[in-house]
This record gives structure tokens, sequence and C-alpha cells, in this order.
């Protein structure tokens, strides 16, 4: 008879977006009128920059002609890609990798939902609340998290790293020894950032446990301010401890296109039952020639056309103007007394829901009252219960009327 | 400290394929004018079709455009292809399926090695011999095949069913219980099939068992004669009992483009320890949307044209051409003596080495004397030992030099 991996029963409900789109299924279908704004799940609304979209058709042609056809792909990626990544991302802020420290990918959602499995299930992991769904949901796949006690909206063996208003949405040092932490900076759901210095405790806190940071860059592109660091890397000793993921979703609108990498360093090391240390950049590296066969040509073709002149200026552009609708949320939430946290470094907008409501209440009022489609903070754990999250991904007329409408039409 | 995943430590050498690639890589370095042929990893060499490269130029020139652009899709797949792949692969066959049945992902490698994760890791699974790596090498990594047995070549805990000369490569019933059975027909490495009769009997074992069969059908396209089962769901009772794999990569030469489909009926379930029972489909849904982000757009909509009516027929002349291919090696090798299997309804030749030589050995043989790369039999599994696989996705002149090469060139 076969069994099931008991570990997904211990999952707590569906996964966030899914239920989102469920509530916003049926509310269509009772309002089928209703001219609904999503700023809900992070996904992008300008199209692929030009420079993306002819490199794109350059790759498909070449699929084409038997001349420039290619079959499988190296898994961890084409060499021509992960050159221009080193080049443009990581050099200019002092940060040397070689090319076969960075791994190309279908995607950060994959990328940070399969790392975990290089790891014991018996390490102790320690996650901010809120956080992004995805640390936790696959960790609690893989049998790593304990129960769910549904009274404290938690799991009884991850150790929580709160994230409220006292410490101004930034985690503190475990106060127990954890051995794989998840960071993500700038932070989804809550848009903060973490300054050089505060990253510098996290690398040397970690050195001393002889823990793993996993650390999730995927919005440093957003960031505006100087002396926030863009990739771990640029914190010293930071090689031996964290594991680094960047995508091309948020960048350069590749949500629908699929790309991303994860900056494995060679001193990165976990260790077996006797002390013996592993270097996880080849268990990645074994991880994905078994279980993964690269992304696609073409999908590379374009992503490596993102470094290119014309799509740097054109992807910053895009990433302009969205920080243009992240302003434009922040204040107008601002402007109406809301207390608002992100939105300088980051497209996500973190606002305290009024009157204490809770963050599935406010969801449904706001979809109800406003037509306008947020995140409930509560899907993004118990510390995000009276937190709602808006994304600055929508379009400048749906940014705008959006803001328009909450600021005429919540009776809060 | 942070552990590393034990399981990982017990995976035998390297990734076949890898290790293929190490010693091409050696020999290419020592011999820099030698003209290899590869005839190893199953890789096509036909360029897409012009009706697929027609509709992913669509698909990108969708993505510039803010009215057609397309971020996240269904982490399951777009309805507009999953409705094709059942009218197409499934209808005709008397096999009907309903849209939330089909999984669209970005390989049936990803789909293969990640589906054991639904799975307890007490299960005892049985895997033929030789067998595709990767349902090994992922189980492995799981923790369900216990210790490797480097004298057996052979992991402790798998059951393995010989596929063997004597029984015509035929695996029979396991011997004792198993609750998760691998079957790859047509068969990568042997290039063999089963009859509808045939796969019965495993369909009712699975059934008496409450086992499940992860059955891949990677290589149905190239079945040409009739009789053979193309799905297991032409199987009466399998709906109940099966899991079908299928790719576009070997069908419509998307090695690196990157596209394929797993088929999970509802009925299908698993069991937990009080006995209750758990929906497949429902769990890998689970598993798709926390772990992974969908398919391409541009990518499935080039697959999407695999089923226009000029697709079809560019599809069918490919699968042809290999299929040719396949016919000029099995003649050639036989005519020089050679016995060899697969072939007729698969795009896989498999031989037996000449006398009784070492897999490897005649690796490094036929390299050297000949520039033609095949594959071991042993890196398929102890039985494939002294055995050869060759395939037909060659062009048709380095297929035709190749056996020329071996007509003339091996000292057996």
């Amino acid at each position: 008879m076969a069994l099931v991996n008991k570990n997904y029963l211990k999952l707590s409900g569906s996964y966030l977006f899914s239920e989102i789109a469920r509530r916003i299924n049926q509310f269509k279908a009772n309002n089928p009128e209703a001219d609904i704004i999503r700023l809900g799940i992070g996904d992008v609304t300008l199209p692929l920059a030009p420079a993306v979209v002819e490199a794109m058709h350059k790759g498909v042609e070449e699929m084409g002609s038997a001349a420039t056809f290619r079959g499988y792909g190296p898994e961890q990626g084409y060499q021509f890609l992960i050159e221009k990544i080193i080049q443009n991302d990581f050099i200019p802020r002092g940060v040397n990798l070689s090319v076969d420290e960075v791994f190309v990918s279908d995607g950060a959602k994959s990328d940070t939902a399969n790392f975990q499995e290089l790891f014991g299930v018996d390490n102790i992991m320690a996650v901010t609340d809120p956080v992004y769904p995805v640390y936790v949901d696959s960790n609690v796949m893989a049998g790593r998290t304990g129960k769910f006690n549904s009274e404290k909206g938690q799991y009884e063996k991850l150790v929580y790293l709160p994230c409220k208003e006292e410490n101004g949405m930034k985690p503190s040092l475990p106060k127990t020894r954890v051995d794989m932490i998840y960071l993500c900076f700038p932070n989804n759901p809550t848009g903060m950032t973490l300054t050089k210095e505060e990253l510098k405790e996290w690398v040397e806190y970690a050195r001393e446990n002889r823990s793993i940071l996993l650390f999730d860059a995927a919005y440093e592109a957003f960031i505006r301010e100087d002396g926030v660091p863009h990739s771990i890397f640029e914190i010293e000793g930071a090689r031996e401890v964290a594991v680094e993921f960047r995508s091309f979703s948020k960048t350069a609108g590749f949500t629908g296109t699929r790309c991303a990498y994860t900056i494995i360093p060679k001193e990165v090391k976990v260790y077996d039952s006797t002390g013996e240390a592993h270097s996880l950049n080849q268990l990645w590296l074994r991880r994905q020639t078994t279980k993964f066969n690269g992304a696609s040509y073409p999908v590379q073709a374009g992503a490596s056309a993102v470094f290119s002149e014309e799509g740097k200026q054109q992807v910053k552009e895009n990433i302009d103007y969205y920080m243009e609708n992240a302003r434009i949320i922040r204040e107008g939430l601002q402007a109406e007394g809301y207390t608002v946290f992100g939105g300088v470094n980051a497209p996500y907008i973190w606002m305290k829901t009024p009157n204490k409501m809770g963050s599935w209440e406010f969801f449904d009022k706001l979809m109800q009252e406003a037509h306008v489609v947020g995140t409930p903070g509560a899907g993004f754990g118990a510390n995000g219960e009276g937190y709602f999250r808006l994304t600055a991904f929508g379009t400048r007329e749906n940014t705008l009327k959006a803001i328009e409408r909450i600021r005429k039409g919540i009776q809060a």
C-alpha cells in the first residue's frame, strides 16, 4: 500500500495565493460587473523590454534552424548568461564570483523551495514572521518544521523572528541556536531593508554557529537609497555562510517568462554527523543535474539581453515606473492617516489595517467596497495579522484609481 | 551547525551523463582533431518544427506588448495547452481526462524526479534494471533506497526488476510487495515495449496491492506497431493506480526548449497510517503551486502548436526521420553480428557488447577507435552491464557514418 508523505498533511490551509484567487473568483461570480484592481499577488504588468523581446526572437529563430539549434543545455545555465550576471550584478559591487558559483534556473520560487533538500531534516530553521510562505511550506513538506499549532498559527519546531512595528520590521538574532536562516531583503512582504551593519550581524551569527543564511535578494533592483546592500556577498565573510537567490521576475518582468539564478560560493559548507564538511555548491550541482534540465534556451537568451546597454536602460525605466507607483501608494495611504512601511527600496507597501481589523476581514472589505485586491498580512504569518500588503506592480492608471477608491471608499 | 541531507552522501558516483561528458572532454583535450559522433545522451538534432517556431515568435511578441503581456500563469499550465493535449494525445485512444488531471511543467526529468516527494519515505519502491537513473537517484536523495551496496551495484532497500535477454527485456511482477513502481515503456534504455496484456498485469498487481505505477511514456510517439499501448490509461482500471509522465522533448525536439506534462487521474490514492486515502492529484497540485511557477508562456504557446495541423505533420516527419535512423543502426549492427534490442518502437537501440566486454570498457573503446559516443549500459544499473545504448537522435549523415565506422573500426 502506497503511503503518503505524512508531512504534506501538516500543511496549514491552502497556499496563500490560491486562497486569494478563490475569493476573487467567488466575488467576481457574484459581482460580474465589478472592475477589480489587483494589487495583491506581486505580479508585474509592464511587458518585456524590447531588447529582451528581440533577443528571445533571435533565440527562437536559432531553435528553428539545424545549424543553430540547441538541445539539452547545461543544467546550471549557459555560460553566456552567467558571465553577464557576474559582470553586471556583482563585479560593480566588489563581489567576485566564478562561473561555477552561479546556477541559472526557471525561477526563484523553485530555487528557494528546492534548496532545503540539501539539508538534514533535523536542522533547526528560522524565518522572519511575516515571511514569504514558500520558505515555510517547502520545509513543512520536507518534515523540518514539526506540526502546525493552530492556536499560535505557527509550526512547533520553527524559530520565528518577529518583524513588528516595535523593531522597525527588522528581525533580531535568534535567542536559541538555529542552523538555517531565511532572510529576504528588501523584504517581501514588509518592503523593509537591512543596512550593511545589520546584515553583518547575521553573517557573524552564522559564522559563529556554522549556520547557513538563505538570502533572498529577488528585490535588490528596487533599492533606491545608498548604503543598502544589494547582495549579501557585499558583507565580509558571507562567502562562507550564505547562499543568495536572485530573479529576473520582478527586475525584468519575467514572471511569466521564468528565469532566475542562485549564487553558491564554493566556501559554503554543511556538515555530516562525523563533522566532515560538504560543499553546498557541489550538492546543489548534483541536485540540479539529477532533477532539473536547465532553463529554456530562448528564455536564457532573453535574460542575457537584460544586461545589454539597451536592456539595462529599458529595465531601469520599468523599475522607475513601479517605484513611482510605490511612492503614490505610500504617500496616498499616509495622507489618509494609515501607518505604512516599505515602498522606498522595495515594490511592496506594508500597511496597518485600520482599527486593528483582521487582515482577511480587511481583504474582503477592500475587495467588496473598493474593488481593490491586496494580500492579507496573516497569509505571511502570525505577526502579519493586522497588516496588509499592496504592490507597486500595477499600471499607473490602476494604482492611482486604487488609491482614489481607498481614499473615498473604505468605511474603516 | 547546519547538517547535510545524509541521503545525498549515499549517491553512487556522478550522475551518468556528467561522467560521460567528463570522459568526452578528456578525450577531446587529448585528441583535438577527432570528429566525435555522439549517439550517447538522448538529445535530438533536428530543429523545432516551423509551426512551433512561429507560435513561439507569436508568444514572445505577446510578451512584448502591454495589451497581451502575461505574467504568472497557472502553475499547472495554461488551459489552451491542456485542452489540446487531451484532445490529441488521449481522446483518440479512448482515454478521457479532465483539464485538472493534466499538469504542464518544464520537463519530464523534473516531474519524474520530484513526484516521489508525495510519498512516505518508508514506501518500498521497484525499478526495472536497467533503468533511467533519475528515478533511482531522486529516491536516494529522499532517503527511500537505503545504502548503496557497491559489490552488487544496487541499493539495499530497492526492489530491482531485471530486464535481461532471457525475459526479452520485460520485467516480471515483483515477488515481494512493493508500493511504488517505476515503469518506462517504450523503454529507456532498452527500447522495448509491453503489450496491452502485459501492462494489464501491472495494473492488476497495483490494484491488488494498492501500489502506484509511475509510468513514463516519454517515448510513446515513437511507437510504430499496432497493439502497443501509448498510454497506461488505455488499460482498464489504470485510473485508480497510475500516473503518467509525458514530454515534448523527444516528440517535438524540446530538449532545450523545456516542456512536459504529467497525468494524474483524480481516482489515484495514497494512504496515511490510519488508512485514510489522499488524492495524489491534490497533493501534486499543492506541491506544484508551492514549489513551481509554471512553464514559460512562449514555451507553452510553442508546445500548443505541436497539435496544430501543420505542427502534427512536421513533428511526424521528424519522428519518421529518427525512426529511419533507428532502423539503420539496428540493421547495421545486426549485419555485423551484434545482438540488438529496441529500435522498432523506440529511438533507442540496446546492443550487447562483443565478447562480454564491460560496458564502460566498450564506451572507451568505441570512443577511441571509432570516435563514436554511446551510453554504457552499466550506467543504467547492474543488469545493464554488458550492454550499450545508442540513440537514433543523430543526424542521418552521422548515423550512417557511425555505423560505417563501427563496421570497419572496432576490433572486438
